[in-house]
């Protein structure tokens, strides 16, 4: 296995979000990705193109000269690109949250989990920096996944399968639920045409003040300040948005709640 | 009233945290705070101490010299700010996002609202742009308000009172629900022994990453993908934490609805 400042081949499995942010960042950083594998034969073959290698949608005709093969599919189809890999000398890593990595060893020998924390998505870009939970058989596939990592500037930590999957939870709460709350904003605004932008400062001053401490000594409004009469006016004012006024009333009795 | 490149001088009624933000601007920016008037004594003096001026307890005694009368108390106290008030030449602002400005124009003929578009809490900086949303009873005070604003670098955006409370109930939804689903995963996170502090750069990109695109495009996750088995399972490891567990319904519920 190679050691850190070398260049790693990679196979990449997948060609979604995950693969080609992935496949981007491995590009650009020196190592080689040398061959894409992909049911998808369409964004199969232009992440490959992007990357100047090969591209194959079977999984049996996997390149055995690969340092590492990277699964970046979504979590339901790992267990069938597993069953439908050869054996492999190379590590085989999972990108998933949520997969523990026994579903990999009960067949390969090395392997290993490289979760970026991110929201990944075609056409967002990646703001701050990008932290990686890394799992891995032994000592070699583990050097080998936080060399690659160091190639491409990027941090991790040490997690195992359980704990992993916590925090993956945790990742659902601080990213899926805000953002889809922002969308609610969005939507409540563009009913009363105020423009969403005036949020913008609000909504990033929100997440950078959040350091180690617990956020709850940053909680202010009316919910955690018992003002009963705003958050009826706000009711009255979501009388037509029923689902909007769904999340409201639980967001604000949670809130509620956690004071006492 | 003064031009906009004025010294500006400022009765500030109140000493909690809008108060005291505002005045911090105020006296950094060369603007004078000449008084300041808190029921509650401590804080009273201690802003006034700050701002290097008299300090007082009793609206009545507020100083006739004033160019503008600021009122950055809790909405519930303000109509009594304003009975308690003497009539005055000078505007009186008030700085609530609820309170429709008509409170203060039943006794003030010069009157106004600035609302601070944050999340102001003593012991949390501000990170980004301060926007203030605006509102007067005619143009010398509006140029009065801006004109104090500009003075301090802030951004304003004139909304009424109608608009300027519905840009509130959606503030309370893009900081005061997202500031507690960080609380529930530090909490979460806490039970299990990880560290929060990993979700930090997931945290901000998720912020950062808001422009004026329907954060719709940019959701990720369980929910939007329709992954029931991570659903699932993330219920199960909520079982103990029924709290963070109806909020993690209500808001799939509503992601799910939203993709329809």
């Amino acid at each position: 296995m190679p050691a850190k400042a070398d260049v790693i081949k990679v196979v990449m499995v997948g060609s979604g979000n995950v693969a080609m942010q992935l496949a981007m960042l491995l590009n650009i950083s020196g190592n080689k990705i040398i061959q894409v594998i992909s049911r998808n034969k369409k964004t199969g073959r232009q992440l490959a193109k992007l990357c100047d290698c090969n591209f194959d949608s079977e999984l049996k005709n996997v390149n055995t000269e690969a340092d590492m093969c990277i699964i970046a599919v979504n979590d339901d189809s790992i267990a069938e690109v597993v069953s439908n890999m050869p054996l492999m000398k190379a590590a085989v890593v999972h990108t998933s949250g949520t997969i523990p990595m026994e579903v990999l060893k009960k067949k390969f020998k090395n392997c290993g989990v490289m979760y970026p924390l991110q929201s990944l998505t075609a056409h967002s870009g990646i703001f701050s920096e990008l932290i990686f939970c890394v799992e891995a058989s032994g000592k070699k596939v583990m050097d080998s996944i936080t060399g690659l990592l160091q190639n491409i500037n990027c941090r991790y930590v040490k997690l195992n399968s359980a704990k992993r999957e916590k925090l993956h939870l945790a990742a659902v709460i601080v990213n899926n639920f805000p953002n889809h709350l922002y969308s609610l904003a969005y939507d409540f605004l563009k009913q009363n045409k105020i423009s969403f932008q005036i949020l913008q400062p609000l909504i990033e001053n929100t997440a950078l003040r959040i350091d180690s401490r617990n956020p709850k000594s940053l909680q202010t409004g009316p919910a955690v300040r018992g003002d009963l009469k705003t958050i009826k006016r706000h009711l009255q004012l979501l009388k037509n948005n029923t689902d909007i006024a769904d999340v409201y009333k639980t967001m604000t009795k949670s809130i509620q709640k956690s004071r006492k």
